[in-house]
């Protein structure tokens, strides 16, 4: 049995980490930290969860003990937490944004830190396992992609290199628990329901990760513009997503095929006919997607929804902690999570 | 007093016209037709309405004593009725897609029917009165815009000849009530709560108006990628809009400056500095809209917001029939309808 | 005119208030305070409202010039200002609880402070217009009504005489604007999305208020049994109410024609044959009753609705407002508020 | 394996049961048949189903082999189907109320059909495991209470005995799923969305089998005063039930221990110390229950909550299977279903 903590357990993604790691065949609960909730049990503070146990305060001690941590904090302060465990021995799982940028500078410009620890930057490894499922497995330090640029990337991934120097637009709509657990003005119910608007509205965050991460994948820098909206729903991203192909238009079903063939064989991507909602893939690990080619308008336009704390967060950190030690890609992460 | 009549009154754009113009100071209510409720009360359908009166059939007669009938029609059903009463000399708004178009070829393409008025289709004025005021004034008949086309062309037509001739992107996300008030398996409530999706992906038939429009203001053809969404709400559309423009860049402040000055008087055309959400506009007749630049990316990006059923239907045809009769264009449409 | 100040005008019923008073034929709004938002412009902090002006911080020299003034603190802060302006010589509407018992010692044991002005607390009117008319037009402090012993205490005062000694069930239903403006994490969206609980399911403070205005109409103490819900909506107050009758079944007509007896002539209490439900009156000031007799199960059955924010609030304040200064006790209360 | 078919599989139960059967341990999934969407695949039905297989029409033939039908007919058609099945051998889990009342004049009354199967109406078995179990262990056909029943049962049964002559209130609180999935004005999202109401408020067909099990349970007939209201939610019913105790007033702990004594052992009842909500147990089989003793008002209070379609339908017809052929009664009932 894998010995697996949890640093930050009382937020949305620690909670459901929590409830998937409770289930998973492999794994076994170690210590489950919480900064507000120390003493208190899990089904005090989360009564849907049936799960023995109570949260303790962060100790690094107890933590390094168990085989793999998964690291809820806040972006800029988790690289601390994150860099005493894996130099203590512990594998890690890092939630937060804090080891997903490959150039060190970029923390400074996009997260406004500079970052101490630019060996274990260059160590990490990006934990989209449609992408880099092999360096996952020998990874002592993944990081775990954001919720946005999740779902965006398996959307974009099968064309990047047919994508015009022009760019690509994503158009996102995310439920409210991406915002967090901490209440706001913004996430009162009375300001959501019935409401929906954008944020962040130009450079939000995630666009770092899909510049770079798009970029790679094509093999040149890509322009991304990207728009965030909040929705009045509890769960979910869809994105919308346009660009202008190069090599020209070839009609839907031929770019059907394409993503069919990249995504064979992947446990976690479904390709499909239908244009998906959040409904598809709520509660579960999955991300379904399809293309629409619009030759009028001059844009192949992909549609792709995912559920941001299974997906987006919790369940892919799951995905990620399998890969790192070699078990089935989809253990513990069955039908519904 | 206008004697003003409601032909198709009991779908949500002719409960919501039957609402604002029982208030309206102006207007006297005469004929509220139905097929469905004839005989019924208003009261009884629509418990909300404290409005004396019953629905009556449809009669050709009855209606054309009206000064103005609105009709509420669906499209290829409507031209019939609306012929008939502007025959009879009955003015006419007209809420559906039957005399939009100015091609009379185009309804063949877009709504699969051959138009038989085509002297109809080409003395009907476009119900957009930000653009077409002077020639609504002059009118018998008015072509109510649709829902999405209202919220994209108050976008766009401060800078339609700033366009990049690849055109624009629209991303449109809309309330449950643009779907009518037919019950169907993708309006019930378990179908549309918690969830979110794209619908009619390509070729939604507004956009043969969007193209029209645009291109009229553009002085060009320019493509239009028109994708609209659900959203788990009862009333209002965000669209947000993207293009490259044409000049370079000039900051965010000079584009709002732009809109500004061009929106400079209008009584239902506000720029915002923030960035609007459906609640700003919910039940008036107001569309609000921003502008943000976003250089990096390449595209400039406009938000609009409007109540579908209010400025994206009944309100709109209201300060339509207010520039047809010559009274202020706000009369009626006070702070919430 | 009158000039109406509000105290604390950046909670929900604050925001509503300056809403409704904005528009009122004869009010003129002057100071509007807030403790958090002084400085700033009230369409900055309200998106949704088209106002001119900006929030003050608290002054008690600036806002008893004013005519009447509206007080929006919380309960056990109000009295010292409600008591400050009432000695200034403004007549004052105080939306707060801290008024309205006419017990003094019962402030101590529902509120848990010794209330400091006795005089005042028997000078009040409790601002039932519907039962304190005459009164409430002579007085110089009205204590505006909690939101759920509103809608009980219009369901019941027609058949209090009626209720058998066991008294009542009151089983009620709120929005989650009833909750507040602050956020916290009950009021979190994804802690009420979907979901539906009771609380304070034992001795909620409104209790006191009820126990007392329907001790007074029946002329003896009767039991409350009252339980509020939190329902996933913005706004109403649905109240599901039971009792035996003395003195036997009658029929559902005919304690229909009791009630319509009851309220002919209310302008703002509606009997109806079908059961109401929130959209009824939302966004008005009206309530909605209707009456069910369950011979078999050996009860009456009551419902009431109501806006909470309305008729619970700021609307039946501005009826107060009304009432005292001899204005038609609708004005400025019409369609939509 | 158990061979399990499902007759009428494309409602909302129906659906439920497809999900649950499908990663059941011990059982195989057999015909599923529809009406209205034989020869069509599952998942092109309901997509967040992942699910292989296509739709059947209604053959008695095919449904017999199997060693379980679970018949999800509306009242009234279902026993038919029903009959036949048993008599040829197959084992039923009906979800239908055909079954369920014991006295057979009852369906007479309550359901408006002469029942022509006396001999199973004498021999079905109510399902309410936490009663029955014994005689479900043995039965040919299993009658699956109706929701609300459910959680009135489980919220009553423990003091049936200790309830005063005048009987119970039953304040039910319902989401829409309860409607089932045919679309109608009623459960059409904009006539939903914000609102709350009662319906059937009085002689609910579901008060039937509350008087009869809680007069089975009490050992004589208690009034029942049942009254269900539409939450804007899919899933869930809260019931908040109130009782007079015979005996007098012990205190909300002696009420709670003599809950958790009589529910000791019980897989699926869960009594709290805190005021459960529908998130409590949503997608679960889960009931749960707490009491509050209001001695003031001379009542004691209790509330329950269940998911509908799970323990309220679907999940609990599961639970009588697993009975009726000597499983653990929680297989393929596991955390979230």
């Amino acid at each position: 049995m894998i010995r697996a903590s949890i640093v930050g357990a009382t937020g949305y993604t620690g909670a459901l980490l929590t409830d998937i790691l409770s289930e998973h065949p492999d794994v076994q609960l170690d210590v489950l930290t919480s900064r507000s909730y120390a003493g208190r049990s899990v089904c005090d503070v989360f009564p849907h969860l049936r799960i023995e146990g109570r949260y303790a305060p962060y100790s690094i001690q107890a933590v390094a003990q168990s085989d793999v941590a998964f690291v809820c904090y806040p972006h800029a302060e988790a690289h601390a937490a994150v860099a005493a465990l894996v130099d203590a021995g512990c594998k890690v799982v890092d939630l937060s944004a804090d080891f997903r940028l490959k150039d060190p500078e970029a923390y400074t410009t996009w997260y406004g830190f500079t970052h101490p620890r630019r060996d274990l930057v260059a160590e990490a490894v990006y934990g989209l396992p449609e992408v880099y499922r092999e360096k996952i497995a020998g990874a002592r330090l993944v990081a775990n992609p954001g919720c946005y640029p999740t779902g965006m990337l398996l959307g974009l991934l099968p064309v990047a290199g047919r994508i015009d120097g022009s760019g690509v637009i994503v158009d996102s709509k995310s439920g409210v628990s991406g915002a967090g657990r901490t209440p706001s003005d913004k996430t009162h119910f009375c300001a959501v329901t019935g409401n929906f608007r954008a944020y962040s509205e130009v450079g939000h965050r995630h666009t770092a990760e899909m510049l770079q991460e798009l970029g790679l994948a094509a093999g040149q820098g890509l322009p991304v513009a990207f728009t965030p909206h909040l929705l009045p729903v509890e769960r979910g991203i869809l994105s919308t997503l346009y660009f202008r192909p190069v090599g020209g238009f070839v009609g839907t079903d031929k770019w059907l095929e394409l993503y069919r063939a990249f995504y064979q064989g992947e446990p976690f991507v479904e390709v499909c006919d239908h244009v998906p909602g959040l409904s598809d893939v709520a509660h579960t690990n999955f991300c379904r997607v399809t293309v629409r080619e619009d030759k009028a308008a001059g844009v192949v336009k992909i549609f792709t929804v995912i559920d941001n704390l299974v997906k987006g967060a919790s369940g892919q950190a799951v995905q990620n902690m399998n890969c790192m030690f070699g078990l089935r890609e989809d253990a513990g992460l069955g039908r519904a999570v």
